[in-house]
């Protein structure tokens, strides 16, 4: 059985200083509130480091997993397969088990010589003091997970901050400015319905009293709302949140790519360049009950063959456009087998690269849906019926197209190519995708770049499979990861002191 | 408002008797339990009684839709209009609600003379004895409703049962043989889910056991069985639950049609000759969850849009065989706006006049949904995909079609025939559905029809609005059946008494 214990001993290993391979020389005594009574470290600034010096330093591929893993031991899943780890996750934000990882988070990260900042969202940032004070650089992600999720969404972004933090110190590297790792209250937006919800009040998008005030869906009937759950847990934090209070030099998100591109192109980086747009809506559906075995097929609104009509019309739209439309939620009342249901609310998740596209899937789903609930449209061999339905949409949540930034795209390129050679992330062509890759899925990076640079880091899964208890990506992919991230991140500090800020 | 103490106003005033307008002789004392101090009633002997007096004889409208709605004080549903009984019902099987008409069931009753038997389903037998001893002749139906019902549906079948008490005590009407009013427990099937399971234990076709252990499915997360819920309200009775132990002469009952047939045809009364083939199935769609940006459609195993395309499938294909194929019931996995769902299940409830369509439609259902599942199905405009579902049947029920007894037939079509007109009720030639009307929805008269001879009687109901707040039968209407089922039953005693059993 795999035990929490394990992350105690490994995050204790790291308060021992190493005797470093590489040929870094130290410059000055190590300055951080820690005491090594042994050992005179060798230290290494970021700025003297060549290629050939980040080109050995890498991060612990077993300690990554190893804490990964432990801290799935928190909000465990369904087993999909026989192996130790084969569990899935259900961390929902805000639970007792995130607490249980967030606690992890801020222990692991203060023993490290991180000063740990908790806003009024929740957001945890960890953050390791540089050479000069100045605003951090960071590697974000978030540690909570959907209702059946897996073990690397979210979860290894943050953990791979925290394996460069523990390699930064092992290696006595000293940086520029500061670097952090910061963990995102609610990415996924399962059980508070709005995702990236805590990076988005960070960043002035949304405002604080709406994501407040924002109710749990999971589970039913729960009464809690963000902030009575962040109280309860002890996470509402006394710093605003904002990106005034917690400024960011720029933000790193390390992630699993979430579908099958990386894979089918035998690839172990992708170098993403921004994120799809999308839209969120909740559709509502309003017919009439009536008995299913006194109600003859004309003379009935049944809101639910009505809605069945509506989601394949929004595949096909989406398809059409080679965009993408999704529904993920459907309830319907009253719910009696021989009741027809007169009542039916469904999302649907619009996704394109392009702004434009969404508006155009959004404007044909619209008429389309209006033509289906009029009993309009013509399906061969429905029943036609006296009685129509009604149609009623309502946007939840717009996430405009995202372009990363320049500089971080670079850092996050040239990492690439130091840890696979460069033909191996340059020629990264992938179809439709252009040269690199488009997030199909939001994340907080998202927001993160409406106010500083940003970059994320894909990592292959197998099968592209996420947000299922059998999501995996190898150790090899999950280093592969952390070591890219580390290597941007410290890129990015070096192109700071080298511009003078 | 409308009080419920008006109905103890009505149940008081029925214990004075009152001089009847009819020429009905004396024969004996009154013998039930009650003191009539005063006045020395005429009683009429049903044997003795002519078309023409059976022409005089009619239930109270007022007294009747009085009883009714004051009932429905206790579960009252969603308001849809601005008349004070422009209220639908909720009232759950077993519920506290139900509890408090149960208790003005029994309550009444015995107030007019009757003994009243509650089974180990709940099921309650009111019984007034008749000239001499047997089995009594029944006029039986609910008073559970949908979560979303309305006023009439059940509730009107034994509201109407219990005024034919009150004039048969008003009217000093001696039966040769007992009568009775029966309240069946949960015939909705919409709490437990499983419809018309009392009487169906009573006729011995669902075992006791298996009824008893039904699980609360409304409200959500009730950990109730029917058991449970009956020794809660203290309706578990001690009687078997058996047609041994209570058995029946004959029992008819009193529903709104649930249609929109008599409306359409200006008709008073339905005679019904039977009821509809049906089965209930739960289909299973097992996909893979996964992430809604960042999976293609290629790569994804949507159950829900699986499910929606063998929702319309079915319809189709009932469509085609003039049956009904109505989905209820969806429920899914993960259940989160930015997952494709990796689980769906849904109710299946296929129906037709004869058995052998029913069969049909299943069969094609059952090959449509394989191939749909696997892809095969032609969907233009659909994504393809590399994944597929998988699906599974269980079916829940079967309930065969029923085809009613001639003595009660032709004793519904006698009395509806002296309410409205020889013409009125004979001529009903009403297309598709034959001569008589077959009965759509499933009735507790299904399994009473197992036993001993049953006929049931039909009234309109307004747009054929059924298991609906809405749902609404006229005063008049009401009166209508009231006094053809009581016209039926005193024609069954009659008949009986003639044949001397």
């Amino acid at each position: 059985m795999f035990s929490c214990k394990s992350t105690t001993t490994v995050t204790s290993s790291l308060l021992r200083p190493r005797v470093s391979t590489s040929t870094w020389r130290p410059r000055r005594q190590w300055r951080y509130g820690r005491s090594f009574a042994t050992s005179s470290p060798r230290l290494i600034a970021v700025t003297e480091m060549t290629e050939r010096d980040f080109a050995a330093l890498r991060i612990n591929e077993k300690r990554l997993m190893s804490d990964l893993h432990a801290t799935c031991e928190w909000g465990k899943g369904e087993r999909w397969g026989d192996g130790e780890t084969d569990i899935g996750m259900s961390r929902l934000s805000l639970s007792d088990a995130d607490k249980q990882a967030r606690d992890w988070f801020a222990e692991t990260t203060q023993s490290l010589g991180c000063k740990v900042t908790v806003d009024a969202m929740g957001n945890q940032f960890a953050v390791r003091p540089g050479t000069s004070d100045g605003v951090p650089v960071y590697a974000g992600s978030h540690l909570d997970t959907q209702p059946t999720g897996g073990r690397y969404d979210g979860i290894l972004g943050v953990c791979a901050g925290v394996e460069m933090l523990k390699t930064l110190n092992d290696n006595w590297v000293e940086t520029s400015y500061p670097v952090g790792v910061v963990n995102w209250t609610n990415e996924e937006g399962a059980r508070f319905p709005k995702s990236m919800v805590s990076s988005g009040v960070w960043a002035e998008s949304i405002p604080l009293e709406d994501a407040h005030n924002l109710k749990s869906v999971i589970p039913a009937n729960d009464t809690a709302t963000m902030k009575s759950e962040l109280e309860r847990i002890g996470y509402l934090g006394s710093t605003p949140a904002s990106y005034k209070s917690t400024p960011m030099a720029a933000h790193f998100e390390l992630h699993i790519e979430q579908g099958p591109i990386l894979e089918a192109g035998d690839r172990r980086i992708g170098v993403v360049r921004g994120v799809q747009a999308y839209k969120w809506f909740t559709v509502t559906v309003r017919g009439r009950d009536s008995h299913t075995g006194a109600t003859q097929f004309r003379h009935r609104a049944d809101a639910l063959l009505t809605a069945s009509k509506m989601i394949i019309a929004s595949h096909k739209i989406a398809h059409k456009h080679s965009a993408l439309a999704s529904t993920g939620i459907l309830t319907l009342k009253p719910g009696s087998t021989n009741t027809v249901p007169g009542f039916v609310q469904f999302s649907l998740d619009i996704r394109s690269p392009r702004n434009e596209t969404v508006d155009e899937v959004e404007a044909e789903c619209k008429k389309a849906f209006e033509e289906i609930a009029a009993g309009e449209d013509i399906d061969t061999g429905s029943a036609p019926s006296e009685r129509h339905c009604s149609v009623e949409w309502k946007t939840d949540f717009v996430s405009p197209a995202t372009f990363f930034h320049d500089d971080c795209i670079k850092c996050v390129q040239e990492a690439g190519n130091d840890l696979c050679g460069q033909g191996e992330v340059k020629d990264l062509d992938i179809g439709a995708w252009g040269k690199f890759m488009t997030s199909g899925a939001g994340h907080d990076s998202v927001y993160t770049n409406k106010r500083f640079p940003t970059s994320m880091i894909f990592v292959p899964c197998r099968d592209g499979v996420s947000h299922n208890p059998a999501e995996y990506s190898s150790p090899e992919a999950c280093a592969d990861g952390a070591n890219v991230l580390m290597g941007a991140v410290l890129r990015y500090d070096k192109l700071r002191a080298g511009r003078g800020h």
